[in-house]
């Protein structure tokens, strides 16, 4: 599904935040002071990932997180199994990697978090509207689950099902109005619910919760 | 992607399978003997179940197999969590399952085939143009790997790098001219290779690795 072109222009026109565009993805920084923490986020399936821009500029603007947003290979594989250094090394200046995804892109990440193996090791993990397919077993792993009320795909119901996947401390924020495509500007989609707040509504709930979890003392823990 | 309509009547035409529609999936069955053995199969991403029909008729034809091609959830999820028996149910007389799916399926048939706790037990795993996204620990489970040369998604390529993933004593079957799309009867896909053999060639090719999996010695040990 491809991005909102307005969204995406507003977000490249945005001095606080810089876009570049690399082979394994597209990285959203702060022209600011970069906080060091870096999240490597993977789209929903065939979704877009300049339609990620405007999701995370207020993140990367307000707390100096850096975005790596992945690209699909070539040959869009149904199932991507790129290691995570594909995508870390599109930002090398960060010391500490999080990990996430919005819908099926979320499963991904959740692989990514359980599999002690990567490189570099992984800090946290953030789902938006998306859940782990399996438990992870990594208790003291900060997570943060963001959900919509609307969601037609991952439904309120579904995240309450998924719970028990993530661990015990695991931040859950349900946006109240938000649907599946609030996540990110690229339309409508099929089976989704029908938003009942704005996509700069969505965005600011999106922004305020992230911070929230980057904020020292979190994920951040130095 | 729909199914091609006269592949699917081609079987509902054919006095030696019965094809029964469920809440939970598609069940073609033989009309003949049954082997007691059945096969829950898993669609890929968006294909209709229909589209299977054609890939199994001639194993369930000759082989007595039912087989249990799964439907998504009204709300088409992007991932479905649903367990194991909301499908086996849909076919009580089977008494040994396999799982099996393509492409996207076929990744969460390998979840179902990792689960220890599945009910009914998992007695192999059957994948067609598909891949696990990690490790199976079962390194019992006898798994058939049935690919094409022309596959566009599911490449050769991503066929040998992923065959680690699977138990030392998998079948593999990589099936010349066949394209990701020639494991089902849904035309073409986007990204895709272009077949050089015709659907019918390909489901025989299908039919006759999958025959002589469920020959007995192989899946079937008693």
């Amino acid at each position: 599904m491809p991005a909102d072109r307005d969204a995406a222009q507003a977000v490249l026109d945005n001095p606080a935040v810089s876009v570049s565009d690399t082979a394994a993805g597209v990285v959203l920084a702060p022209t600011g002071e970069a906080s060091g923490t870096g999240l490597v986020f993977i789209p929903g399936a065939k979704v877009d990932p300049y339609a990620y821009l405007a999701t995370f500029a207020g993140t990367v603007e307000q707390t100096g997180l850096t975005v790596v947003i992945t690209k699909p290979t070539l040959n869009l594989a149904f199932f991507d199994l790129r290691p995570l250094d594909t995508f870390t090394a599109a930002a090398p200046d960060v010391d500490r990697w999080l990990v996430g995804g919005h819908s099926l892109g979320g499963v991904r990440a959740c692989m990514f978090a359980q599999d002690a193996n990567d490189e570099p090791e992984v800090s946290g993990l953030v789902l938006l509207g998306s859940y782990c397919a399996s438990a992870l077993e990594t208790p003291e792993l900060p997570v943060l689950s963001i959900s919509g009320s609307e969601d037609g795909l991952s439904t309120p119901a579904k995240i309450e099902d998924t719970a028990g996947l993530l661990p015990a401390g695991t931040t859950f924020v349900q946006i109240e109005g938000a649907s599946h495509a609030s996540f990110g500007a690229y339309g409508a989609q099929p089976g989704d619910g029908v938003p009942t707040i704005s996509p700069a509504e969505a965005e600011a709930e999106i922004t305020a919760a992230l911070s929230d979890f980057l904020a020292p003392g979190t994920v951040i823990v130095d």
